[in-house]
């Protein structure tokens, strides 16, 4: 039996991964719960939705990252409940009983209320949603080949990104990629450079958590590749081959076979249950509200990390759920627990903002690094180079720095896969 | 109105493909129809179901292979049926009118009348099954870790793999690598060395169609790897976690959660649509009997190529369904097509044989050239060598072999990916 403090993680997203791994060599025993058996470099799915990268590049198997860590084990499974009075995890086939628990879980798209609109507008949070995503837009342009009618082939070409978010002007920027230079010369009966590529906004400029300055480039990029950028416009409606759009008084339908989600997003469900079971109130999108150090209120044994906790920086602000944000709290809970059991305190978590980013297409770029506001070329450069550093394994590090290249020298994006079981959508 | 001559060809395969691009500049027009919009490197889908390549690394995108040839346009439709009479091509949604016709549709799985063991013992054709059968394999090693009752655990670690062909043999050997290498160190509760591999074969020996002495080489490397080869051996049922074989009178129960199927294939369905309409005969699996030239008797205008054909080589014996006989087809119809416009005529199809190879895990393959037997060492190089020439793109013959020599080094294999959206089969 053994009789070592032992702390259970959910969730081996940015969060849970570096708190396991802050853990190595602690007189703990750790257990990794995870209901996908990798960790997924979510920064960069949108190029596995845009063909440029494969699942497995930005995907590593958690088992090999934790391979030599002797005090952990990884298990794939499903958390469904929590039952803090008794201290276990209730997975959907059994359960793990824990002295510390770690919950890492993320959160997933959010519709806000208009639930089906999912299956109309994917988003983009898992490998699934990803090659769902570019099966979509690579059938679009193959429907579009086939169509003789001259409305039903625009629905075809039209494309609308929904939100301006990091995410969104990502998808919008690699999309007007595709149609400029990815599919040039591919097709006989359509040319993909007519295809329209339509950015939805609510707010009243694209990036709304950056300086305003940086969202001012970042648009002035996107209309440079022909992206048709709509700010201060809500989407009231979604249907088949159509979504409505809102800006100011007017209304407005615009014809789209392929619409892409990038609009909002909810804590994972086991918030609501920490929520009901310890009285921790939650925000608007869902979050936990944690403690100064993390943990829930009244439960020092509970800590709540990443996207689903509701925390605030110094100057009383929300965190951003961002994965640096999810990988500072992760590494200050193991270091936490780590002092407690020697008898120490630790002073509460304080988020040290390295700055955010975005890129927009090919050379192209906008960073807000707490040192400097840079946008263009260099900040395009300094993008490459931090997520390559962040990726988890050597070897997907130099796989995706030759496709990167390759991509960049030929304007070729290989992994233009349709695949997936679902029937062509060629009877409209 | 374009008056050229109109070839379709039917499939993106090695003989559609290669049909398609010895067309190039030929005074015709070219509509090359596929179901998916990629050519897919088959004789590599081995690994990507065992995790070691991506699915883009081995299909290439066949818009982009022929978007510089002019005079021909890629279709991405399905085929339903053939109208021999009014030389048309019927698809699920419209039809396509041709001059000549080559079909190249390929080969689907049989399991000789037992269809409900397909979804018990998924086989490997398409880029769906590998990562279906990857899920399977990853899966079961993940069940086994939390698996406390012995005897179930030791079926979860069992792989039976039925048929000893080249897939069989190479998919046997790569499970054996995973199980003593890969996923060495990855679990606490299990050692993943105690999985057993069964490989079964019908005939006396593995690789039958092999001369016998690369047979015995190639299952005394398996059983070095720690396969247990089981020759002479059919398969009379699959049920969930069971495999029953009969050799010789006696019958056997194999408790085994993963079963996967390499052992018949059977030519598509659109082989019996021309044998009708032709009179053309059918062979035991399908295959339509062609004249030399590869063209159906009695229509001159249609060419069978492939794997869908059954055509015999100058001894008399009908030719294997391999890639080689696939792309010579493919480009000896072309060749004859391009000499019939100029009313000369060719002589029928001769098939030269450059041998056949199949590789036996980490540094071992058998290969039994035109000039020369080899096994081991350099007959592995061999096949590393012959299989990334003959990838499609450069960008992924860099990949392939950026892969290769990682997994060589490490005998790791990064693309161990658990994906799709089928639930985890953790209730038994």
């Amino acid at each position: 039996m053994d009789t070592r403090h032992h702390v259970v993680i959910v969730g081996g997203g940015f969060g849970g991964l570096h708190a396991a791994q802050s853990l190595k060599g602690a007189p703990v025993r750790v257990t990794l719960l995870d209901r996908r058996n990798f960790h997924l470099f979510q920064p960069l799915l949108y190029q596995v939705a845009t063909g440029a990268l494969s699942p497995a590049d930005i995907a590593s198997p958690l088992r090999g990252i934790l391979k030599r860590q002797e005090n952990t084990q990884v298990l794939l499974a499903e958390v469904i409940d929590i039952d803090v009075r008794r201290r276990r995890v209730i997975l959907s086939d059994g359960d793990v009983g824990y002295d510390t628990l770690i919950v890492a879980a993320g959160a997933g798209h959010h519709y806000f209320g208009n639930d089906r609109w999912e299956k109309l507008a994917p988003g983009l949070k898992t490998i699934e949603d990803a090659t769902e995503i570019r099966r979509r837009i690579l059938l679009a342009f193959e429907v579009a080949e086939r169509e003789s009618d001259h409305k039903r082939r625009e629905a075809w070409l039209t494309f609308v990104v929904v939100g301006a978010g990091p995410t969104g002007v990502e998808l919008a920027g690699a999309l007007a990629e595709i149609a400029n230079d990815t599919l040039r010369r591919d097709f006989r009966a359509i040319d993909p450079a007519d295809a329209k590529i339509v950015l939805l906004e609510g707010y009243d400029r694209v990036l709304p958590p950056y300086p305003p300055e940086l969202s001012r480039k970042a648009e002035a990029e996107l209309r440079r590749l022909g992206v048709t950028v709509r700010t201060s416009a809500i989407v009231t409606d979604i249907e088949p081959g159509m979504v409505t759009v809102r800006a100011g008084d007017r209304h407005e339908s615009i014809p789209a076979r392929t619409v892409l989600w990038a609009a909002g997003v909810q804590a994972s469900p086991l918030s609501r249950i920490l929520a009901s079971a310890t009285g921790a109130p939650l925000d608007s999108v869902g979050r936990v509200a944690v403690e100064p150090d993390l943990s829930l209120p009244g439960h020092q044994e509970i800590f709540v990390i990443g996207d689903m906790a509701h925390a605030d920086d110094q100057t009383g602000t929300s965190l951003p759920g961002v994965a640096q944000v999810a990988m500072q709290q992760g590494r200050y809970v193991a270091t936490l627990i780590r002092h407690r059991l020697l008898g120490q305190t630790m002073p509460a978590f304080r988020y040290r903002n390295y700055g955010s980013m975005a890129t927009i297409g090919r050379a192209a770029a906008v960073a807000d690094l707490s040192w400097i506001r840079v946008s263009g070329y260099f900040a395009w450069l300094t993008w490459l180079l931090v997520h390559l550093i962040n990726l988890v394994e050597y070897e997907n590090r130099v796989l995706v720095l030759i496709q990167w290249m390759w991509n960049y020298v030929t304007r070729n994006r290989s992994a233009r896969l349709i695949t997936g079981e679902n029937p062509l959508p060629f009877r409209h």
